[in-house]
């Protein structure tokens, strides 16, 4: 191997730290020239599996561009499963994270989920087609609490194919906080016939949001293949266990990197 | 003028009186074979131009088709200017409402505005096919914070076509609670130059709703040519009171018989 090969292997190894594990500060640096970079020394302590379970999620409707860079940022340093956006910023954070294994998250009909299907079933197309890898919906929930199922089924149904067709998976949000026991069971099962992937929570908009009782209800209901996602005031590394504990295979949260970063200690 | 005619011409004035003001209770009551209704006391004693000011309004997610009825038959007996719903619910309102004065009204990416522009545009063509006359929807507030001034415009002219073409009128919601004054002012501007009819604070999901303050800013902003829409937290005759007398030309309320009934006294 003569040393200009060895250069350029260096350079491709370099590279891929970079795009894996850099902050944007490392990029920085590297952008104005370094051609090597030292790994964070707080990432290397993280456990892998503890971050590649998390959804690293901003939502808040007056999130800035700088803001969803910091969390791109955040989500290539730690190697979170995800960064759960608008879907707005879908292009930017498809652009942030190219090349890495976070995928690109967001959310449709998102966060009432009272819209029509015609219209989840667009914004899912969009989505995808600008990006998006994981689409999180939201139940008609004035459907379910009106008994109509079918319409329920159907909406799901619509959105989980147009998210297929676009090689994408779909988390269904039931917004537990506003179901009776019942309610969330009868979901669960809608959401296991109308072929998701995942069945979730909450929307974080809602006046509580994951329960333990609640995961245990819903991975009780659509068993071991499909997954749960716990969402909604998962703050700590104790909350991220209590979920887990009680059977959710994927965690949605703002605050991941204290989370993580408190499970290594 | 025979008998026959006598009776066509009772059973048509019948059915007009019928159309504008009769509630759920006495079209029931119609329905079971009575072929004259006297009209409800209460209601003749409301301002019909108070009435007129209302966009009756419920949005919460977990709205159940028994509830929206209910507004429905509220909005006719007391002719509010609409009835306001998320957009699934608009084919069940488009046909409550059908042959009254009575506007459809919705919401389109509603309540974070923050979806792409091209979903956005999707709904509110969707919305106007299903019988919407008036469309309020939210702006990129992140683009916004994030000073991409063009992109916020582009996105609200571009629903405002889409809803012009369908025959709509289109009020935009700032969500006050989280701008700045000169956020409002830039924002009543894009609205302006966009094209769009209304401007309106607040989505009722935000930590503050319509403010005095706010609304005085919005008309200076936009001028008398605009409608200027208060929402969120309107509760009482007297906060009505205190938004018109701001420059409110609308108001976005769901306690809008208490405050009609209050008006009157």
């Amino acid at each position: 191997m003569d040393s200009l090969e060895i250069d350029r292997l260096a350079s491709e190894i370099s590279d891929a730290i970079l795009r894996q594990f850099c902050s944007q500060k490392a990029r920085t640096i590297v952008d104005a020239g370094a051609d090597r970079v030292a790994t964070n020394a707080d990432m290397t302590k993280v456990d892998p599996a503890i971050a590649a379970l998390i959804d690293h999620t901003i939502l808040k409707p007056d999130a800035s561009r700088e803001e969803v860079l910091k969390v791109c940022a955040e989500a290539r340093q730690f190697n979170f499963a995800s960064v759960c956006v608008n879907p707005y910023w879908i292009p930017l954070v498809a652009a942030e994270l190219h090349g890495t294994p976070v995928k690109v998250c967001t959310v449709v009909g998102f966060p009432l989920g009272a819209t029509s299907t015609a219209a989840k079933v667009c914004e899912t197309e969009n989505t995808v087609r600008a990006g998006a890898q994981e689409v999180d919906m939201v139940i008609n929930v004035g459907a379910l609490k009106s008994c109509d199922h079918e319409t329920v089924r159907n909406d799901i149904q619509s959105v989980a194919e147009a998210a297929h067709r676009g090689g994408a998976i779909l988390k269904v949000i039931l917004e537990t906080a506003l179901l009776t026991d019942e309610e969330k069971a009868i979901a669960c099962t809608l959401c296991k016939m109308a072929g998701a992937d995942f069945v979730k929570t909450s929307t974080g908009f809602a006046k509580q949001g994951a329960t333990a009782h609640d995961i245990a209800l819903m991975r009780k209901i659509v068993g071991p293949e499909m997954g749960v996602k716990a969402s909604g005031g998962i703050r700590t590394f104790e909350d991220l266990k209590t979920m887990t504990d009680a059977g959710a295979s994927r965690i949605g949260a703002s605050a991941s990197v204290k989370i993580v970063e408190a499970a290594n200690r």
